[in-house]
């Protein structure tokens, strides 16, 4: 007997159809004699709903209120899921958030769970009752309602998986698992059948979209095996684990890309210690996430500095950077929104030596100009001017012979 | 300064706008110097919409799953309506049943508020803040989510008026007030201006739907005001108070009509000694809402025994009510559908002589049978032909001098 926390997202339970199916797909593992657990998503489309209605009040949406809102499409689905598994005579009963003190933090629309109360859900399922848990929602330490922020509900189902001490968690979704790299871009992408929490993570970070990044890092640190499956196949998914001697033998796992980024170069700053730190703390202290940053070599006292924020926080960046360049008597300040980011991860990077070097060739082969690099132990993440970007990922795909 | 707990009904919040509406008004008493507490219902059409999914579901939806859903729709309304206030630069803070602690029974579907903590309200109001609170939900001992039934939000506006000990109740609704009859069936029916607790007890319960029964008998019992009131104008309303002398001065006060019930007659039953509760105890355990009983004067040792259940409820009485028919020796069941009730209400029954008699010689002046009659101190019902229903309504509102 396995105890299992199942997650289906938005498009998984998009319609009533849809539950029923994932109701029928749950009391079949109840049957084989499995503990399951279920924590769902709001139905497809019901938070943007939500949402509009919130955009029609206000400008700004946002804070204590705004997750009472957000917070009831979750509510919905886990009442309907219920609802099916009893009408198709199983047993079952919904939790929200408060119910079994999903403790977060007060940071609305973004929270931090803290702790779980997982003692309820055992007696439940002890007798013999699927247990149904609305993701993306907690509760604070004065009852407040919170949310974990869009994709919150892998993380809630991460969370619960370790409070529970599952055997395993895993997320439904609509793709089979996790690919090499973007199907839609590369149709011969493979799905990858093992990868390390800490490739996942890198995968998730550098713009795979198939797991919210919290979660990754949750189930990395509690130990949670995690599968990402497919809600309407039986197709077995990707695990992610921890590390295997086999892992390391890849040279390369898998490619992602991001778009979502925007460049700001600071030109011919007087290269002076404390420079960085003059610019880039305001920055962190507007919460602006800043990600990749390339200071080039001095030449006669000065330097360039460049780095990458989110499209979405360019303007508000700029307002920040402006200032500050003119005063430390910077020569100008330079901006691009038409560029990619491309990222070659794996932990075969740590015994292969040459992927940077490989990646670069590939890249020059074709006329692909690099504008930034950066690097981690497992991941080489470069900029590219964004015309170039399916191209370079289907190159880089090919180089490091991940299709199929 | 007065403590004022204002009630919006699903039509008075059933868009943005009217949800905005609603906002200027409570902004507007607050900077009158009043401590305001809202109460609002879903938005009008929601509840339905989440009726039909679960419909689509299951057949009977109902129990805990049930109320897990149809309490969404409040919740919705609360956050809107706290995000407008805000959004106009008032204060607000929104609250859902368990975290002001509406104490309920646990009849899903059906509860009963037992207790409700104000002292956090109190807080809240103390601090400038206009507080929202969604009705219709409460809480039970165990944590888990009641709701109060179709209309209970003017039970939760009532039972938090009570705990906070509010100088006044306002039901906001689309009409003016409560009628002498219904407007639409009667265009010079009247809007009463003052009326007693136990008038509009009698009223809403023979038929009158601007106010929810439950809401008024606790009204009565915590000695509540409650002013029914239009959303859209500023029109005084009806208040709902304790009994004063110039009630008694009318002879009656309004008329009201049902159209939901059914007659059940048996016909010619031995007439012994526990006849009746053979039959009234396996129907009232079956919960069904046995409203007028009538038994004839037994002729030859028969009787006949006659009696209305809502019309909604027929089939399942009769499933009780046939075996046991036959069993005592009944000589047949009949049962009618085309019947309605009309009731005449008034304090002042206590002191006029003659109502009755008043009542009976105008229906037959247009030749309108009375088949059933049932009374309280301050209240004459009868059963007719549906089809004289409105005709009947009418030329008693006209009797007795209702109207403008």
């Amino acid at each position: 007997m396995a105890l299992v926390v199942k997650k289906f997202g938005g498009t998984s339970v998009g319609t009533v159809e849809k539950i029923q199916l994932v109701a029928q797909r749950v009391i079949a593992q109840q049957q084989q004699g499995d503990q399951v657990v279920v924590v769902v998503s709001a139905m497809a489309g019901e938070t943007n709903r939500l949402v509009g209605l919130s955009h029609a009040i206000t400008k700004t949406p946002e804070g204590r209120e705004y997750d009472v809102l957000v917070s009831t499409g979750e509510q919905v689905t886990i009442s309907l899921l219920s609802l099916a598994i009893q009408n198709m005579g199983g047993k079952a009963i919904s939790f929200l958030g408060h119910q079994v003190k999903i403790l977060t933090d007060e940071a609305h629309s973004k929270a931090r769970i803290l702790s779980i109360e997982g003692e309820r859900i055992h007696q439940e399922l002890g007798q013999g009752k699927v247990v149904v848990v609305a993701g993306f929602q907690g509760v604070d330490r004065q009852g407040n309602l919170t949310t974990l922020g869009r994709g919150g509900s892998d993380t809630t189902a991460v969370a619960l998986a370790a409070a529970l001490k599952a055997d395993i968690c895993e997320i439904f979704t609509d793709v089979d698992g996790v690919y090499t790299t973007d199907p839609n871009m590369v149709p011969h992408a493979k799905k990858i059948d093992r990868i390390s929490y800490d490739e996942m993570l890198e995968m998730a970070s550098t713009g795979a979209k198939v797991l919210q990044i919290r979660s990754v890092e949750m189930a990395a640190k509690y130990q949670v095996p995690l599968e990402v499956r497919c809600t309407f196949n039986d197709n077995p998914g990707t695990l992610v684990t921890q590390e295997e001697a086999q892992m390391e033998s890849r040279m390369v796992t898998g490619v992602s890309y991001d778009r979502n980024e925007a460049k700001i170069a600071v030109r011919e700053v007087p290269d002076k210690p404390g420079i960085a730190s003059k610019i880039f703390t305001p920055v962190s202290e507007a919460n602006i996430n800043v990600d990749m940053i390339v200071q080039n070599v001095s030449s006669k006292g000065h330097t360039d500095l460049t780095f990458t924020v989110p499209k979405s926080e360019l303007q508000q960046s700029l307002k920040i950077v402006e200032p500050i360049a003119k005063a430390i008597g910077a020569k100008q300040v330079e901006t691009s929104t038409e560029i990619a980011k491309v990222s070659v991860i794996g932990l075969g990077m740590r015994s292969h030596a040459g992927i940077a070097a490989k990646m670069f060739e590939t890249l020059a082969q074709d006329n692909i100009n690099v504008q930034m690099i950066s690097t981690s132990e497992i991941k080489i993440s470069i900029i590219i001017d964004e015309k170039y970007l399916e191209l370079a990922v289907r190159i880089l795909h090919d180089a490091f012979e991940l299709g199929n």
